[in-house]
């Protein structure tokens, strides 16, 4: 809640053409009153913070020097993207973003033609570059397109695949590697070390260096062959060789926060006609704001705070998180357990892995954002006789669909597997929601899926997960706070394939999985005082099924609602199969399964995107009337009928 | 079907112990003679001979050099393992592969102790090996893990992931980079260049320079220093820097056919101390087999062969197969738009583009074994306004999924995909199996998926899919040949979500997705003749479902049967949603899904996995006849009972 700052040279700015008709001199004015607009903004809002700092100058600089939207920009992860938000015809609605109705928090094609790709899963935009290049290969049109990706982002096998494709695309492409040695968590691996030794190279690469280099008068095999010592000599003093080799024109490293500098570099690039460029910018995460600079971690994604102080809102007092229950009932089995380790794809502190890993460093494996690899490597130590739980959120997990079928369901490893933002998700919208493992899980043969109901139960699932050594086993769990629940000193080894009822009554059963169970049993005393006696089950298992519980839920109840925090094809769908199966249907079963609505979510908070997805107590209720209502009126056509 | 060759050698050994007895200069010997026995059990049985014929002296060397099965050995991909299976206990059955009932085409956990992580599909192995050696490095034990893994396959984003990774393991790790310049189809990409590089530079590194170069006695910041400089000084001639920029210490290239030379370097390597190692072998496809080493794509996968000439039997003459149609529907499509365009990843002659790319070279695109980056470049594609068709068998789309997700299908872009290989596919066994399709895609919002029941069908899907330009769309077929149905000259554009009546009956109704339609048609004969009349629809669609013929069907018919071929969780239980949401089985609905089993099936003729699959049409007639009796006699618990 801060004073507008005065910006008016940004004023003047309402698109990417308006920046193109100051004076190259204007830009540094420019750049000081978009960082402080960005600061303002998230002020306001809370979101992500650092990494817009960051790219203040970046994005200033291929406004100006590229023909945006004609020429693609593609911001890898999306979540830089504020600054380029307010130069883009967005500025008016900045306050809004990741609000209900408001901008997203990362590009999106329908809110703008400046956003060509949306990218909110990282490491996505080389390949959707080199898409939009080779279109305009197809068509000779001139038009580029820039990928803006960070180097975590680089870790991830895609962002290779698609460097290994690149020369296809001739200098219709270019990669601007936005080196700020921090993603979320800090970089790991291999990767870092080379960026590294080519940044301590000390020296940034001028314009007038560059013209020279990628000026090309000479023949062309002379021109080869010179290049080619340069490359391996250049390489010698940075060891830039590792983009060479993957068919770029590397170019770098330059100071990613002197624009005039950049505008210069930029320029040469869009110029030259060297095949694939990559620049390697080297840029501050937080940049410009000292509290963001100094704790680049803390000011990744923020709520609101005050400008001047840099204090954050603190978040009123709650019980804790799903992700820290997780990570503390984690701590405890590694502590009974020698053969328990802990895998993340990148993110510590999201998975509460951070916790782990301070009480077990050696048993902690952060293998950067790299889901894939993160699968097959824990298979590997399962099957060398360790315990391995992977901390993934359900909508990463997607990446590694493959690893998780190959890998782990056909050889029946017990890899385990904690799927962290399952459900809706709030402020992150549509991208970031853990709405289909249960489809995609379920249909795995092997395997054994759970959902937590709240957080005492959360950790009699990850005790029963350490324990399962027969195969593999997941359990997932929502974004946000438990219930308060006094957690238990020693964790119940769950029977596999079990629920539990926790309410009884006669007429309406609810099935529920997950942490609708609060709903479910708030649907059940209003069901009870319209006369409607209800049981609550909570399932625990969407495989396998509680058959018996089922049978006897179907059987001895009027009618019969399955609920799941879910797409279609997920917990009630194998209920619904199981009645088939048994011929239980053919006795006329009331029974209704709720679920996601089979459409993307945009980002709103959670309990409004669970009224809209129809899955709240009222909504509860007025299926079982439903189902009873049309039952009884006998509106139904039937074979019967 | 040839005489036995003669192997004295290879008779004494069972066992790679056995191999370790043995006299380094018998060792070509043995490899001469497990190359015979290796063509002649391949042209007995069919199956992968070029991969294997490629790797005799890398199979002899490595068990000579290592202690396996203690030390871990990873084939990538597996199906080079075929001289590993006959050196490692299972000589006796080696004529028994890819046969029901025998061994796998593949490494396999299950069938031996020196198979210690199982492969089919590509670029796990160095993921699985980190797991092995840090699992090993946590239990303080010496053993290594050895990753055998082909250039084809370092294409993969995982591969690289698993790079980035290997320091961690430190010498416990050793990668042998299988250089043959061929995996299935050419190598595409920069790595490719990179690689001939490596090799061009003509002189393969001798054992005793490696002695000298692996020997490490000097001080180590003084040692560091020197190896800095001779690794860039190395890099400049040879480009070994990429692998050494992802932290390995390169060795090569080196001779892969020169066993002894290998064994040297190998122990070389197994006594060094410089972390994670990769050698790069330099190998031929098809090596010691004339007609193998000259023609490497045709002998990649064979049939029954005669030995001494060469000649595959041939296939009896039959209808043209799925993977055709679908190539010469899409070579229709693109000659009458000249947006569409096709993509591959690394299968040109599995999907039939090989087909479209010698009409359309410009409009192919072979991206490598990288899947990810296959999809995300067909979204850019089509967000620039191009028709783009993703050519990926079923089982290898799962690579992709999270692309499928977040670039496809919440952004709504009309990629194309054509799921080859959908369901049971025969020889390849469960890693190759097409099962969980439906599951995955249906629960997208967005997505059209349809299934096709015979070839006139799917080229009426590919013309629908070509003019869809709303979304996303994709077509499952089968492997194996068409029915032979005369193609007709002008596809038909489907109605999206419409589905047809094949057959009209009263009683029972069969809902049948893809080809099993053949199967239900029969089914339904038998069900005439048993006085029982059946209606057969070809719903086409999986997903929008037809909603108003399935009600009718549902509503008119005393009992309905869905037929699929793929894994719970799909067409089935989005039928049986349907009717739950719309409450017509409250009305008591004899309604049964009839899919693939959960549990993974091994590799046999594709009938007989279906017959043991249930998914015949006895087992329809047999689901049919259950459904009916069950209700007359009332054995069913249900509400009413």
């Amino acid at each position: 809640m801060s004073d507008r700052p005065s910006t008016p040279l940004l004023d003047q700015v309402q698109y990417p053409a308006d920046i193109r008709k100051l004076d190259k001199g204007q830009l540094p004015q420019l750049c000081k009153e978009l960082r402080e607009e960005t600061i303002s903004a998230v002020s306001v809002t809370g979101g992500h913070l650092g990494a817009g700092l960051g790219v203040v100058e970046l994005t200033v600089a291929i406004h100006y020097v590229f023909d945006t939207p004609s020429d693609r920009l593609i911001w890898d992860v999306g979540h830089q993207c504020y600054p380029h938000k307010i130069v883009t015809g967005r500025r008016d609605r900045i306050r809004t973003i990741r609000m209900g109705g408001g901008l997203s928090g990362f590009t999106k094609r329908s809110e703008s033609e400046f956003d060509p790709f949306g990218a909110a899963h990282s490491s996505t935009s080389i390949s959707a570059a080199l898409g939009f290049a080779i279109a305009n290969k197809l068509d000779g049109t001139p038009q580029r397109a820039i990928a803006v990706i960070g180097d975590g982002a680089m870790t991830a096998g895609m962002a290779y695949e698609a460097m290994n494709n690149a020369e296809a695309a001739g200098n219709r492409l270019i990669v601007i590697l936005n080196d700020n040695d921090m993603s979320i968590a800090p970089p790991v691996g291999s990767l870092r070390n080379a960026l590294a030794r080519l940044v301590s190279s000390g020296k940034y690469l001028t314009p007038r260096k560059l013209a020279a280099k990628v000026a090309s008068h000479m023949p062309a095999p002379v021109q080869r062959a010179a290049e080619r010592f340069e490359e391996y000599a250049r390489g010698m003093v940075t060891g830039g060789t590792l983009f060479e080799e993957l068919g770029f024109y590397y170019v770098g490293p330059v100071d990613g926060h002197d624009v005039v500098s950049l505008v210069e570099v930029l320029e040469n690039v869009r110029d030259s006609d060297h095949g694939p460029m990559l620049i390697h910018a080297v840029t501050q995460k937080g940049k410009g704001y000292s509290f963001a600079e100094n704790s680049a971690d803390k000011y990744h994604g923020v709520v609101k705070f005050d400008v001047v102080s840099g204090k954050q809102e603190k978040a009123p007092p709650g019980p804790p998180s799903y992700t820290q229950v997780f990570a503390d009932a984690l701590v405890g089995e590694a502590e009974r357990d020698p053969k328990v380790v802990a895998i993340t794809a990148a993110m510590p502190s999201g998975t509460g892995l951070d916790r782990f890993e301070k009480r077990f460093p050696e048993r902690t494996f952060d293998v950067g954002i790299a889901e894939q690899h993160a699968v097959t490597f824990a298979a590997g130590l399962a099957a060398q006789g360790y315990r391995p739980f992977c901390a993934i959120y359900s909508t990463f997990l997607q990446r590694a669909y493959d690893q998780v079928v190959h890998d782990v369901a056909i050889q029946n490893l017990p890899v385990r597997f904690g799927l962290d933002r399952a459900g809706l998700v709030g402020a992150d919208g549509s991208t970031h929601a853990g709405s289909f493992d249960l489809a995609y899980l379920c249909t795995l043969p092997n395997f054994v899926v759970m959902a937590a109901a709240d957080e005492v139960e959360l950790t009699h699932m990850v005790h029963t997960m350490a324990l399962h050594d027969s195969g593999p086993i997941a359990v997932r769990y929502p974004r946000g706070n438990g219930a308060g629940l006094i957690l238990p000193a020693h964790p119940e080894r769950l029977e596999i394939g079990k629920g539990r009822v926790v309410r009884e009554g006669k007429t309406v059963a609810i099935l529920s999985l997950g942490t609708r169970l609060a709903e479910a049993l708030k649907a059940a005393e209003q069901l009870e005082a319209m006369g409607l006696s209800a049981t609550v089950a909570d399932m625990r298992f969407a495989k396998p099924l509680d058959e018996a519980l089922i049978r006897k839920l179907l059987t001895t109840h009027e009618v019969a609602v399955t609920v799941e925090e879910a797409a279609v094809g997920g917990f009630g769908a194998h209920v619904l199969t199981l009645a088939s199966d048994e011929g239980l249907i053919d006795a006329g079963l009331k029974l209704r399964t709720m679920r996601l609505p089979d459409r993307f979510q945009d980002q709103d908070k959670p309990d409004k995107q669970y009224d809209e997805a129809g899955l709240n107590a009222p909504h509860i209720v007025d299926t079982v009337l439903k189902a009873l209502r049309r039952n009884s009126v006998g509106v139904e056509e039937g074979v019967r009928a």
